[in-house]
């Protein structure tokens, strides 16, 4: 048995890139981008007016005129105009070009226009004044969003602004989830007695989702060929494989056995942990014989196996500590650490890490772990109640309301 | 001009109930549950072994005996067997159904098994040990899932175990998010000079997406007759319009006007913000004679219409503090507010609530907010260094270090 530390340190050495891919810009949110994105010009690319108004020659304003004739309109999407006269005005509108000649826009609420012509009713003008000026947020070739960036909304308005409709980014791994053990039987199925419907593996399809990944799903049995056959070939055909179940003591807990006759290097089994101890994690390396799939940028280098104990809570926080920082740093998008503080007093014992289920809250700019109680790991139904784990360390047993430790967050 | 406060008031008490649909659960993640989730049987629906171990009738041990032959093998997912002779024990597998005339389990650790007899290695073994008693989590006919729950990952599992492979949540409504304005052209084109490439419709689709909203989009000219015809159009056709630009005091700015002359309400126009003054919202209602789109479980009573000023910045966060909390209203999906601790000093003179661009940190179980300066509400790449916007009220100018305040997240 090792501690989580060590069973993190494993896991996180043992991250993979997957390469590079191409897709539409709008289609990618939550993706990690994978290359710079500069701008292809300055910004704003002209000198904007940022009010509707008019725009003077601000030299005549100074030598102390103060009415100016209207001599045309500058509208937004429009070539620029010039001002023709010196002491006429132009109006503008916002986002239009600023007419050549003229060096300052004053809004509608500021003037009288009557007659077409426009009277200035304020004293102090500024050069520039609502013009917001050419270059002044980037120059062109800036860097408006840096790589590795976990793409969202803000990032998908500046990728259309620059124009890159096909944007580049990180590819996801091909994960397969496989649930295993006799008595589990499909959603759509009546359970006799002994059985239970499956569902650790639509917890971890959901999981995974929220990374954007699309897992394919399977399920076998508990007979030793079968199983070591069909993950025979999902270590061809993935780059990670996950399971939920059959890594414990039992007598049909065939997993490790099997993975490591099909050459797969076990790199721990068992980390000193509350829920989710049995978990088993290794990794298979393609050698020269066995190198069956090239794909178009990347070539498999190896398939990740986390194979996480089948009790609901266990295979739930796992994902959450292991499968996730992995990713994470597979795609070098590194999340920061989330911190809040205990809401109640804990005790806990057993030298093992203790993950908590606690509700959150946002308390007057503090965010609050109130503990949820359960029934164990079995008690899948006690996780809706909660919106996260708080990690409590095992060199100590009791933990005190006010104490700040990490924790892993589900739910928003 | 409104207050921040009113127009908020105002937009809640335009919300609109958009009727229930069926979808696959696995779809389900994002989406309002609209139906209760009970359990369909007891949970455990057994009493089921926790761990690998050996099941006895704890009497025997009580009176003395410490070795009892290996009678059976209770698998995970068998049907229940019973032990014979209450001398023996059974083996048992983690999930399995606990073996008639068992009343506590051994976990191997504790036990040695020699040529078929196991010895216990312990003294003190209590009633139902290792055993996750029938309906200790829930009864049949409890609530597991509550109406209106957001559903997540820890949902889907739920739904799963008590077998609804297809669930009622909120139907969605339906949006179109329109740009307007002349100086736009298509992310795959080269803008002219004057031109810009359209950038806030994506910037709203991605925070629709968020909601998992699809929307469409449409870009019309500044060109009235147009602008008229296919509003009036999209009026019948969706619940939603979302516009962005053509609302402030431009001489092209058509929209107000176009808007009233289609019969739309006018509940406001101007609210007291920084970014974001000149919004627009009204609501059309259907009157009898216009009634002429019913849909299969709900018809359609109105639409509203959510005008944003077209400055990237101003559409980004009217939409994040307007029709966000509009529509987890109309889904009856109330989300908490998050508060966070201003991280620097920060002063603002003009009488407008300021919604400022922050950097959030996660320190010591703190929210900290960071002010991210940026050049005003045209300069789209700020959005970018931020990850929320802090709301400063306006009943003040100076805004100190360590005061509290709630932000408009959009990036976690």
């Amino acid at each position: 048995m090792i501690s989580e530390k060590e069973a993190k340190n494993i896991i996180l050495n043992a991250t993979q890139d997957f390469g590079v891919e191409e897709i539409p810009f709008i289609k990618s949110v939550g993706r990690i981008l994978k290359e710079e994105i500069l701008a292809d010009r300055d910004f704003p690319p002209f000198n904007r007016v940022s009010m509707d108004g008019i725009a003077i020659d601000l030299e005549k304003f100074k030598e102390g005129q103060n009415s100016f004739k209207i001599e045309g309109i500058q509208a937004a999407g429009s070539k620029q105009i010039s001002l023709k006269n010196s002491n006429n005005c132009i109006e503008v509108m916002t986002g239009a070009v600023l007419p050549n000649h003229t060096n300052a826009v004053i809004r509608y609420e500021d003037v009288i226009i009557e007659n077409g012509v426009a009277k200035i009713q304020i004293h102090e003008i500024i050069d520039f004044q609502n013009i917001h000026k050419k270059g002044k947020d980037k120059k062109a070739g800036d860097v408006l969003v840096h790589l590795n960036k976990k793409i969202s909304a803000a990032e998908i308005g500046v990728i259309a602004t620059v124009g890159k409709s096909i944007v580049k980014v990180a590819k996801q791994p091909k994960v397969i989830i496989v649930s295993t053990g006799d008595e589990l039987v499909g959603v759509d199925e009546i359970p006799l007695e002994h059985q239970i419907r499956r569902s650790n593996v639509f917890s971890l399809v959901s999981l995974l989702e929220k990374l954007n990944i699309s897992a394919e799903t399977a399920h076998i049995t508990d007979d030793k060929p079968i199983l070591k056959q069909k993950i025979s070939t999902y270590l061809k055909d993935y780059d990670v494989l996950l399971f939920s179940g059959a890594v414990s003591k039992g007598k049909y807990d065939f997993l490790p056995e099997v993975l490591e006759e099909l050459g797969v290097e076990k790199l721990f089994h068992k980390v000193a942990q509350r829920p989710g101890k049995p978990f088993w994690f290794g990794t298979k390396t393609e050698n020269d014989n066995n190198f069956n799939k090239i794909e178009k940028n990347n070539i498999k280098e190896q398939a990740v196996i986390f194979a996480f104990p089948g009790n609901p809570i266990s295979t739930f926080v796992n994902c959450l500590a292991y499968f996730y920082p992995w990713y994470q740093k597979s795609v070098q998008c590194n999340q920061n650490e989330i911190t809040a503080i205990l809401g109640e007093d804990v005790s806990f014992k057993p030298n093992l890490v203790y993950f908590l289920q606690v509700k959150l809250a946002s308390e007057a700019g503090n965010l609050v772990a109130y503990p949820v109680k359960g029934n164990g790991s079995g008690d899948l139904a006690s996780l809706v109640n909660s919106d996260a784990f708080i990690q409590l360390p095992n060199n100590k047993i009791h933990f005190k309301k006010g104490e700040v430790y990490s924790v892993l967050r589900y739910r928003n």
